[in-house]
């Protein structure tokens, strides 16, 4: 083995051997108390090449019980995660509460990747960057420990590590002519990694700088530092538990919300004849429209709200008579599955977002957490605050990407809704879709009034704008989202 | 409209719509019930073009309670999906028990597509329909309901429909070139769907045609199909639920597999010298052997099983040091998840089937369905003795894809059991590996011999043999489990 000035620093083999069975302990103790908490915890290692980043995923691996554990690692994103926004996948690769994931090269691997040549802007770093930030602020929020470790080398070390490797025959295949490429370009490197480091340095997600030259002392330290992380993470969870207040009483954040709702007229009229006609016109027109998306690859995300028996399956079915069966998806959202609850509550609409030219329709959606979340206390006043920011950062991303974003809300009066609960009630193959939530979530009626308003208000942008629609009368309702959807799509192609 | 012969068995729209009620009501009766039972159904609405195939799906759409039912729908497949085996996004695409799943698309209309050019040859198109056979009687044998609707059209009556779409401004755009092309082709097309229909009808899975031509008429057929098996279905059920015993005593199936299991040496020793300089050499040459694989888009599946405290865990990280850890993904399979337990015991395998070129290790695997499942009487007699088959099946899916299949059992003696369960429970941080079930499990030792006896005999194949690794000694284990690795991969690679 090379001789090298950082010898001195060395921890000898026994006295790395001696901490073990105790370090072990603590992390498998971490284990049980992360699975009462319970939250997930993101380690992300990172580093200079030939830092050990493989081999320190492997003694943790040996050191944690592999059952709460997952290892994550990325290859550049293939076709299908090209064609989604850019932390699509990453939203896919998250532990769910209670376990840990780690991440063997990750969300920074990409950015530096993209940063690297020479002819790379340096705009699009800070936009990537800034991207990175607001991930890892939305699961810092939500009560993910986030531990970022960067394993650094001088550039001396690094040469010293790559040879030593290389002239042994058992790891030789370890070194690849990139490691050496990017060796040769050690300063640049460096110097994107500490402007990542300063932007992407957050309260809840601060970077640990481990020197990586010594590997037994590296992966203690690593070891040590997701310990210190999680003391301190359990006993901030512990006080916010502790905190949680009863949900206050509803009052509007942007009274001129629910004023634009109660202010839509609600009396019109459509007859059958003139519907019908009306409808193919803009059936036709509307399935125009997703094909030429579908040909620029741009795809279209509907989400449909408003209130029980509002119409939204119906005006669902509407829209997906013009859509090719195998170009659409729909998603009913109800309540989250086991799976969906162990996660960020975005986690589940991230899954199903489309692909390149195809489209997804979400019956609810994302924006529960701001309605009936926050009306019956599922989420915490600070959860819900936050969800408006959450949620028009997360619709960017989907902008951004090209996909257009069509939001509906279906309005109707209170006595409509009265009238429709006793249709169903009193239609025998009508009965299931009515039962004592629907009366309860009535009774919230005003309540609800504020909660929509807000939204409307606060999440309502040029590019992804909420259409209200009057839906009183079914036809009326019906054709009106064609007739919405249509000119957005058309709007959005550059058509109109 | 144009007028056509069939006109005279037309349904008038107000005798449909008095049969409307009546038929909606069942279908949701259907739907609580199936909730009960609890399986899945598979509807199947295939048929020549023009037939209306989307329309039907929009139908019953409307007819059901949209939260108990996805429809499916499939483009030709993605890169992605074609590094896989074939019915692998199919099985990706399964409604949980107690849903319902509408195919708009199948399997078929892959199998038929792929069979249509007349270059296509007739034995891959056999081939196909057998493994479609196989994943419908598997499916079937675990209690899905399948009905699959194949929607007939004369030819004259084709051509009339395709016209009578193409005049009428509001559907003109349905009618695409190749729908034009497919009624040319009409008598090839029909003569392929003939034979598709024989081969892949089965008592669990029968086709039901359905005359076309009278858009109203064809509705109801299908929907009355749906109601008459699931009526059919649900009384089997029934009777199955109440026929089931207690879980016999277990007796071997292939009492050789025993032997092969008892005979096997234990007392192997490995210094530790000598088992560090071998380890290397053979890390080296798995690697090279893996990277080797993914150049020729060859992936690789490890399966670990073996007694509680083999050493399974040790193992696979040692053979891991070897992989990049990009491309491989270690796979812990304990108790399923509730998701999991929703679908077919094999669902959740197939989930993780990696892509070219990558590695996936199963710690644990399908065969715990006639190891624990068999013991504990999770699954019923009938069930685990028709799983050696099933799980034949599965695999012969994958070596046919090209993908490696490496298949350890890890074998220790009932002693050196209880030295490590001895060893776990006084190290603190080994005590998480050791609960209650290893004691019951060891206790049961005579039967899991059985059972891994029978396991070894009928699920060993020359394509992907069952390893015996004795693993008294760990050192030794680790050494033989890189060892037969590699020669296996060599082997499948040609290399040797």
């Amino acid at each position: 083995m090379a001789k090298r000035a950082a010898a001195k620093t060395r921890l000898t083999r026994k006295d790395y051997e001696a901490r073990l069975p105790r370090l072990r302990e603590q992390l498998v103790q971490l284990q049980v108390q992360l699975k009462q908490l319970p939250c997930p915890v993101l380690l992300v290692i990172a580093g200079v090449e030939g830092s050990g980043k493989g081999e320190v995923v492997n003694a943790l691996n040996s050191w944690l019980d592999p059952r709460g554990v997952e290892v994550f690692a990325f290859h550049p994103p293939t076709e299908e995660e090209r064609e989604r926004p850019f932390m699509w996948r990453y939203w896919r690769s998250l532990p769910p509460r209670g376990r840990i994931g780690i991440y063997a090269g990750s969300w920074y691997t990409e950015a530096l990747r993209e940063a690297a040549p020479a002819r790379a802007r340096p705009a699009d770093f800070a936009h990537a960057l800034a991207r990175i930030a607001g991930f890892e602020r939305t699961l810092a929020a939500d009560g993910a420990l986030i531990v970022k470790c960067w394993l650094q080398l001088s550039k001396t070390e690094q040469g010293d590590r790559l040879r030593e490797l290389e002239d042994d025959a058992r790891t030789a295949w370890r070194v690849t002519p990139e490691d050496w490429e990017s060796h040769r370009r050690y300063n640049r490197l460096a110097s994107l990694a500490a402007t990542m480091q300063r932007q992407t340095r957050r309260p809840g997600a601060p970077w640990h700088l481990i020197a990586a030259a010594d590997e037994r002392a590296r992966n203690l330290a690593v070891a040590e530092t997701l310990l210190a992380r999680f003391r301190d993470h359990h006993r901030l969870m512990k006080q916010i538990a502790a905190a949680q207040e009863k949900p206050a009483r509803v009052t509007p954040l942007r009274p001129a919300g629910r004023r634009k709702l109660l202010q839509l007229p609600l009396d019109q009229k459509l007859g059958a004849a003139d519907y019908e006609l009306k409808r193919d016109k803009w059936l036709g027109r509307l399935n125009a429209g997703v094909r030429r998306a579908a040909a620029k690859h741009r795809s279209i995300v509907f989400v449909f709200e408003g209130w029980d028996a509002a119409g939204k399956g119906g005006a669902i079915r509407r829209l997906t008579s013009a859509i090719d069966a195998r170009d659409c998806r729909v998603i009913p959202v109800s309540k989250p599955t086991d799976e969906e609850k162990s996660h960020h509550y975005l986690w589940r609409f991230w899954r199903h977002l489309p692909r390149s030219g195809m489209v997804t329709i979400y019956d609810r959606s994302w924006y529960g957490r701001v309605l009936v979340e926050r009306l019956e206390g599922f989420a915490r006043d600070d959860e819900w605050r936050r969800a408006y920011t959450e949620i028009n950062d997360f619709e960017a991303q989907l902008t951004e990407r090209g996909i257009i974003v069509v939001k509906f809300w279906l309005h109707i009066s209170k006595d409509e809704q009265l009238r429709r609960f006793r249709h169903r009630e009193t239609t025998e193959y009508k009965r299931h879709k009515i039962n004592a939530e629907d009366w309860r979530n009535r009774r919230k009626w005003a309540a609800y009034e504020t909660a929509v308003g807000d939204m409307l208000a606060l999440t309502d942008r040029p590019q992804r704008p909420w259409h209200l629609v009057a839906a009183n009368n079914k036809r009326h309702a019906r054709l009106q989202v064609l007739k919405l959807a249509t000119r957005q799509i058309e709007t959005a192609l550059g058509l109109k």
